[in-house]
């Protein structure tokens, strides 16, 4: 897989690319991460590439003109299936978003900073708006970061154990249960019995009985989607 | 403003803290930030701070102790209002969460990592739970990063123009409208004429219907909380 993601601030994304899952990805070549400086695509020599709104209005826009140049020159090269803007009112993400997202070969992701990027943009050259939550953040770029480790851990050899992921939560529309590890008592508070029973079958049924009231608890419309209304 | 944020992966909030608007009210002092390497609490000269589930399982989950040693010293020397543990099941990080928040003194944020925390951390450390989206991360550093820039950006004096943030999606229950900055013609491709109208009060009554269609076609939760139901 492939991913080449297009921003004004390259070095927000370093650290969350060089280390964790995604440097483990990129060393076992199972995804390759291209990160574009909008500034190489500026329209002069001073690297502009936001402006002032029309209309006016606080903040920046990001430019149509450098955003073309640099898709340009990465379609040239690349077949991509997907040119992904993170954007606050896009399609919220989820798990089945990224288990989809994980299954393409070649993305592009453009970040947003400011007040976004200009809108003839999202309409012509975007086929996919993310949003990673209801809050507003100062550009795309953690969003890109957030959406590229949701799909990374799912690529094929990238978590050591590969059942991990599948006892995740919301990957079976159910929150995972609680957990506990070692010491089985400190300062009085203890792991339940159950869980030290050896007994299998009980621990199965005593996790996915805590599955259930969580998500019913803390995700009631996934507990829903799974299970039916309670007139359904 | 104090954030203090527990992790066992420290490098990798290195890029995200040290650049962009969190850099920004770091220099202006509107904000200080702590991040803490659980492992120099672990609990034995390994540095250990994971072990497996109780009950068998892929993954590793964090130990109650070192993160109990680090909250000690933390709370040893500073009053906080909040012990955030980032939590895909937590309640849902919205902009109402962020702005309630950016109003707290001192704030703890616990990252876990692989399977998580051992539960008891959560039923006894913590006072509030968040997650970033319904989407499983391979750790909670980005989502501790994405919290803290929905905090600081509402911070008095970090955006250049503090009326930016005002006119953000969510801050009203309503999405922004579509905008537009030079060239007003690029590959034909216009900016709607209203907008270099410089009529003012037709460019408000425009965004103002722009951000009710947008909100109503891709948050249709967000505008029935803004404007009633249909029937109501």
């Amino acid at each position: 897989m492939r991913i080449d993601i297009i921003t004004c601030l390259p070095q927000l994304l370093e650290s969350p690319f060089s280390h964790s899952i995604v440097k483990r990805a990129v060393d076992r070549a199972k995804i390759a991460i291209h990160i574009h400086n909008l500034r190489e695509y500026a329209v002069n020599k001073y690297g502009q590439v936001d402006d002032c709104l029309y209309g006016g209005g606080a903040g920046m826009l990001l430019m149509i003109e450098p955003i073309v140049r640099c898709i340009n020159a990465l379609k040239a090269k690349v077949d991509y299936q997907e040119f992904i803007y993170m954007a606050p009112d896009g399609e919220p993400l989820t798990q089945k978003v990224a288990n989809e997202l994980s299954l393409q070969e070649n993305l592009v992701i453009l970040c947003g900073h400011y007040k976004g990027v200009d809108e003839r943009v999202r309409e012509h050259f975007i086929t996919r708006e993310i949003s990673i939550g209801d809050y507003v953040l100062s550009g795309g770029e953690l969003a890109a970061a957030v959406l590229v480790d949701t799909i990374v851990r799912l690529l094929p050899g990238v978590l050591s154990d590969a059942t991990s992921a599948l006892t995740d939560s919301f990957q079976e529309n159910l929150l995972a249960p609680p957990a506990y590890t070692r010491p089985a008592n400190f300062q009085d508070m203890s792991v339940p019995d159950v869980l030290r029973s050896g007994n299998a079958s009980a621990i199965q049924q005593w996790r996915y009985e805590k599955a259930l009231e969580r998500t019913k608890k803390r995700r009631p419309t996934l507990y829903h989607d799974q299970h039916g209304t309670e007139s359904g």
